[in-house]
């Protein structure tokens, strides 16, 4: 299979990390999609994915899959035991609700402070900004990181006792947080020490 | 099991389609939520949604779920085979894609312009309205609802050749349409089709 992405960006990070937790990473061929050039708005890469977003997966036949939350769930669901996404009704319930709320929370809220709010990717990309929503999508940031801080407060990690794609995406939203120097405050000690915690996993290391 | 709720409203009528498809309503009790007043946002709901939204399940056990993705998800891995969100990984991958991109580009496009551009749910509840980000939001719905006609002229329904959670978060995303105004065009002949055909099934009716 194939991964059209951008090495070291946010969501292609999830993808990595997925990949790695896998065991998949040798059966991928990365394909580096130019995006400060804005190569993911050519109408070649548009027709893979019409959102205009890396990462894409493009599997043998040509069936191609975007949305990270969708290509986390083929890739858990294509090797092993889907871990990662929850073996049952009930933990597929919790996960997916822990892993759509940091993603709305945390990556996505920090990506639109990114985008809006700042000079995000330059002003041949960033043509509509919003400065005020931006701003907003930062205290929303601000607001999950202190609750993500407190469902710690009662399990190891983001959807309970074993790491999970909730995990993934807050990895990924806090490595977008650095980029946009939006610290985790020393009195979330409990989400400082998961940080730790999971950046010590294999798989953080291919995401890099 | 519970579902907290205000019926009629589209995230609700997202999860009472999907609990109708799954023949579930009979072992469904429904606990109405004043939002119009505000109820999402008191203390007691918080601890059961810190997002603050409808609906959210709650489990015999006591074990509570939301965001409709999540909910879904759940109720279709329990009880029968998951038609809804796909029986094996690419299924998952292809439904999981089409739920998520109609999820962002038409319902929460709709409900961004509805609660920023619009009167939404009055001064007490709208704290923050951001009509710039509203209008670009109606845009967005506008662009996806053109897509996913072209989609379906390769397909009849929006991730395949059967019903699924992508034509869930479509039909609330197009009853929300309805109430602030935003038509399908004459033109988008396929997409009106599709919605005679999906508010036809039973399920739809009990959203209404």
């Amino acid at each position: 299979m194939k991964i059209y992405e951008f090495k070291g960006f946010p969501n292609p990070a999830r993808v990595r990390i997925a990949l790695a937790e896998k065991g998949l990473i040798d059966e991928t061929e990365f394909v580096h999609v130019d995006v400060p050039k804005g190569e993911h708005k050519t109408p070649a890469f548009l027709a893979k994915n019409p959102s205009g977003a890396v990462p894409v997966l493009e599997l043998a036949d040509g069936v191609v899959i975007s949305e990270c939350s969708a290509i986390i769930d083929y890739l858990d669901h294509a090797s092993g035991e889907a871990e990662l996404t929850g073996k049952n009704a009930k933990e597929r319930g919790v996960i997916g609700m822990m892993q759509r709320k940091i993603e709305a929370g945390l990556l996505d809220a920090v990506a639109a402070y990114f985008h809006h709010a700042t000079e995000g990717l330059g002003p041949d990309i960033e043509q509509y900004q919003n400065k005020g929503w931006g701003e907003r999508q930062r205290n929303v940031a601000i607001s999950t990181i202190h609750w993500m801080d407190e469902v710690l407060s009662h399990q190891a990690y983001m959807a309970g006792d074993r790491f999970t794609v909730a995990d993934i995406t807050a990895m990924a939203g806090f490595a977008f947080a650095d980029f946009v120097n939006l610290d985790i405050p020393e009195s979330c000690s409990r989400l400082r020490d998961w940080r730790t915690r999971v950046s010590a996993r294999p798989s953080a290391q291919v995401a890099a």
